[in-house]
């Protein structure tokens, strides 16, 4: 079977792509012996890909209860569950398995998790300057909290998602230093209260490529660096070309200038993560060998089932290109599974993934 | 079981608002007697829904082979897939049976449809304005088309999806019958050239609620009408909270002037139709009752799992509240299933929804 077999649209995944991009992580992480890395699958949501990015089991992130159990069945037992945790959810978790940690920024969370029979292991959520979730390290909340959670403390815990405002290998690497320092802070204050903090957790795809140095820090996180997207790669986590996820589609239309596919906005999803920047609108248009043949062949409105390609291209109606994400995270959602290549069209494996909550 | 019960995030269908909203369109549609109304599924992908919508299996329009094989299994075999087909899904749409219309507007596939074994019926599309798909009503491309698909010519089909640019009554009515008239043309340009055309189909929710006639038009179509959303409400589709569909979740973080919740990019989609008019970011934050009782509390941000909304509502961590969407159409995509209510908290049944392609 080839890609020219596929019903459209789908997900392609280029092995070879995803295999370097992993190889790229292992070498930046290199730099930091003793420093654990734990895989966020979130983006994958695929055992085939965990046993690449998190071989022998190794320790994982997770951003729902849906993968929390796929991967717990499939022998990955040590797991952060990244977003934060509310009491109704404890029994799901405990559920799963004691392998399985949580996080939380709450005082009144931290007291109902105490309060659960199950050994459930908890990081406390600190912010580092996103201010999505979390306490400033400087916060005395930090410490109502680590109380209130007495034994089931395991550490803390930050995400600098405000790294992906950076556009330079130095701005990242300052944002990862201050993420570093906002942890170790957090942590610091907690022992100074005597609370025991063995887990020190940071993480995004750029933080952990550009840090410089990861001094009292136990553990990185990341998972878009493993596919990669447009997005992505103006950041310059990977190469420019090295996106390993495309969604295959078949020209449905064409007229002077453009050309429309059958992969719109459910297919590609509506994320606009490169529009404050160079904008590449829902995605760049590859060819059916996963280059960028067509030059900047933007898809520059996305309806439900329909993407309009802005090109000169001569395609015919039933022609299969490829799509370049924007943000692969979200366009892999819409997808059950993978089509697997490995840098031609010959498709080698289908991978499932897990999607929902 | 009530809404108290189910785990976040998941999809909350009410029942009473959905019937509303259908009953709202029997009243626009019965101003047009003779005149046949073909909702589209590409909202509900739901035989329960489509049981209310399109009862005793009437015709019905699918933006997916995935909803035309389970509506045609469900004994809903009158159907228009309302994507340009491409030669290589013709022997899919044969196996799904001789009931699924096709549309196209190029003249290449419409010979390879005439080619087919399978009596696979087709419309020509036609572009009313919208520069999406289709031909213009007055390019000799419309005739060469006819010609070559021979006796598989059903008819013509347009879309004014540009008339959800329309923010009054009176633009709707006037884009609804420039789409009429259009229609109208194409099909009196085929039938002077000698063919028969039989159908005569258009349709979005604003101009079927708005088409003052519809003169020479057999059938309408619309979808999202069913459901609504945020941006429907906007353009006056419905009453402003007779959105039937919402995103049930849970309070995961607070801090001054915001919450945090566990309804994020995935669960709510990154659409923002509401941006060019009164922009309501990722949806707005109703209360567990499905009552906007938070005032305008919107999600400003929207990460994959975590949405950021901006209000000074007193909710704890845990809390439920219930989100209504930008797009509804897209929402739902990202869920399996229904909860559906009835007007209270209790959970009278769950309805399956066919995703993918």
């Amino acid at each position: 079977m080839t890609l020219d077999d596929l019903p459209t649209p789908c997900l392609v995944l280029d092995l070879g792509v995803l295999k370097r991009n992993l190889a790229l992580m292992d070498r930046a992480m290199a730099r930091h012996p003793g420093v654990v890395f734990r895989p966020h699958l979130k983006t994958a949501k695929s055992r085939a890909v965990a046993e690449l990015a998190a071989p022998n089991h190794g320790p994982i992130t997770v951003s729902t209860l849906a993968e929390a159990r796929h991967f717990a069945e499939g022998g990955w037992h040590d797991q952060i569950y990244a977003v934060g945790i509310t009491p109704q959810k404890l029994d799901l978790v405990a559920a799963i398995g004691p392998g399985v940690k949580v996080i939380t920024d709450d005082p009144d969370v931290a007291s109902a998790i105490a309060a659960h029979p199950a050994p459930i292991q908890t990081l406390i959520e600190v912010d580092v300057g996103e201010h999505r979730g979390g306490l400033s390290p400087d916060d005395p909340a930090l410490l109502a909290v680590a109380r209130n959670l007495g034994s089931k403390l395991a550490g803390v815990f930050t995400h600098a998602g405000h790294s992906y405002a950076g556009r330079s290998p130095a701005q990242m690497a300052a944002i990862a230093e201050s993420e570093r320092a906002g942890a170790v802070r957090a942590a610091e204050a907690l022992r100074a209260a005597g609370h025991r903090v063995d887990i020190v957790s940071l993480g995004s795809s750029p933080t952990a490529l550009h840090a410089e140095h990861l001094t009292g820090i136990t553990e990185v996180r990341a998972g878009v660096y493993m596919f990669g997207d447009l997005f992505q790669a103006q950041l310059g986590t990977h190469p420019e070309n090295d996106i390993a996820v495309t969604v295959l589609a078949s020209v449905i239309g064409r007229r002077a200038g453009s050309v429309l596919l059958d992969a719109g906005a459910i297919a590609l999803s509506k994320d606009r993560s490169t529009q404050a920047a160079r904008d590449l609108g829902f995605g760049v248009m590859w060819d059916l060998d996963g280059k960028p043949g067509f030059g900047e062949a933007i898809v520059t409105r996305a309806y439900q089932e329909h993407g309009v390609v802005e090109t000169a291209a001569p395609l015919k109606v039933g022609d299969k290109v490829r799509v370049a994400p924007n943000h692969t995270c979200l366009t892999a959602a819409a997808h059950e599974r993978y089509h697997v290549v490995d840098g031609s069209r010959e498709v080698i494996a289908t991978w499932d993934r897990v999607n929902g909550w």
